[in-house]
């Protein structure tokens, strides 16, 4: 905990084992992390944060590194968190925070973590957003948050982005039907990737189908769709026009400000549920911990409400003083 | 509020219109229900609660109407919630708490109703409890919770149940494999329904391999598969036969009381998790509400951390006084 402040210093200062370890403890929540994300917190709102998902094979992975030379062709700096919902295992502690792109090996303005639902108590896209404010007040031009499986939880997760992107592989249509409604009303970009195989034009016309039919208002960003070819760099920049041309729209609407509120109500909300639990569960220990609790609903000496209440009353009390 | 004592003795007395504004004051979270809710609590656990699941088209309904008819004419009295998590209309509100079997209309003594998600914002699971808990204090022999569609919702209203019984329609074989790993495991008694129809012996032996690789432990109980023809009637008898077999296996072996301590748990956790919430959206509001802290998160004057902090802290103080 103590030393917190200095590792907050050394990343602001830019170094990158003390980014790699403040990235670390949040992933681990290690004590002292709420402060550091704290700390961290008036240094950040300078990145682009770029979410990408798709189905496993749709090409992630090599699109994200692509996306990450062509940036750093550009001279810009980038910061890759990639999130596997469904693994219990992580990346990150596997590979270190070593580069994993063949592309940008040694160069450390890429930086890439991985991370999984290990250790993560709090939440997945609480640990994501944590790791991206890192990146952001680290100073990282763009950040890429990369997931894979599907869901709510990589609903969550890619949420915490300013730019969402879904990658759709070509196919016989099945799996444009097989996005989830959930999935198709959050991205802001399509991309079919491996445009070059046949039943890319079919997919690009279906996922058309698709969005004429999502439920925007006037006014509302009107979703792109872009075909790449990731193996080759194909299609690649015309992307990250793209993003550049969602960025400027969030800008010029005012609408990023909308989105940057409603993600911080839910970063809010989620600590103070995640808090307020924590609180409830040390006041059942103090009560003799929730066995004897339920042995005496078994018992019918008491009942769930009136348990709910006596844990409460204290608290109750305390805020109506 | 001060009517709960009087509506409690009437629903004691057996009064069925007691029990209808019961069970309405708790699916609309009237004011007072908790108290009464609470007060049931001493008069329960008599009843054998029986789940029922399965996809739409299954031929849920029809098996419910002719197991309620069995059970009367062994004597026994029977109460039925009709749960649908996917509505936000009340089947209850529409058709008050008429009795919907053709072959039970005018019986007073199968009470039927029907919930929805509409005003249930502690939950259906909480609200399916709370109304079983009206209907075992009431003095239902055998209380019947039937549920439509799929997901965690379902799993979650089923599990509230002593023995639940998964509906299986014959087919191609796609049913049983679309069969969700969470309906799996948690099936006492799997019903192949409509077993007159072609495919079902299929289904039988597929649902049989399906089980046999499901992860039960030396001592759990061994799921049963019954063949059943809802429409004719057949195969109801022996489903009740299975039933009462689960219900005599809980208590020999001490399963009911596990069972019933984890589902006390449960609904303790419940309650006390929505009612913290509440309390903390109470304290947000004395702060001058969600729209300020978001404010001055955005302004960097203050960051999510430190906004939970702040709004628990004086819940952390008197906690620790």
């Amino acid at each position: 905990m103590s030393d917190t402040p200095e590792l907050v210093s050394d990343l602001l200062d830019g170094q990158h084992r003390a980014l790699a370890r403040a990235i670390t403890n949040i992933e681990n929540r290690t004590e002292g992390y709420r402060d550091l994300v704290a700390a961290l917190h008036e240094h950040t709102g300078h990145a682009d944060v770029i979410g990408i998902t798709g189905s496993p094979g749709a090409g992630k992975s090599t699109l994200v590194d692509k996306l990450a030379k062509s940036y750093r062709d550009q001279g810009l700096t980038v910061g890759i968190i990639a999130v596997d919902p469904s693994s219990p295992f992580s990346g990150g502690a596997v590979l270190g925070d070593r580069i994993r792109m063949g592309s940008n090996v040694g160069d450390m303005d890429v930086f890439f973590r991985s991370m999984s639902a290990r250790g993560n108590l709090g939440g997945l896209s609480t640990a994501t957003s944590d790791a991206v404010k890192a990146l952001d007040a680290f100073g990282k031009d763009k950040i890429i948050i990369e997931t894979v499986g599907a869901g709510q939880n990589e609903i969550d997760i890619v949420k915490t982005a300013d730019t969402v992107a879904v990658l759709v592989p070509p196919s016989s249509g099945d799996d444009v039907q097989m996005l989830k409604a959930g999935i198709l009303e959050i991205g802001d970009v399509f991309v079919v990737n491996k445009a070059d195989l046949a039943g890319a034009d079919k997919t690009f016309q279906e996922l058309r189908g698709m969005l004429e039919l999502r439920d925007d208002e006037e006014g509302d960003w009107e979703p792109e769709i872009v075909e790449t070819v990731a193996n080759t760099g194909e299609g690649v920049d015309e992307l990250i026009d793209v993003f550049q041309s969602h960025a400027d729209w969030l800008d010029e609407t005012g609408a990023r400000e909308d989105v940057e509120r409603d993600r911080y109500a839910e970063e809010i909300r989620t600590l103070l549920r995640n808090d307020a639990s924590a609180l409830v569960e040390d006041e059942i220990e103090r009560r003799g911990g929730m066995d004897d609790l339920v042995s005496r609903v078994v018992e019918r000496e008491t009942d769930p409400y009136t348990v709910a209440d006596d844990v409460l009353e204290p608290l109750r009390d305390c805020l109506d003083e």
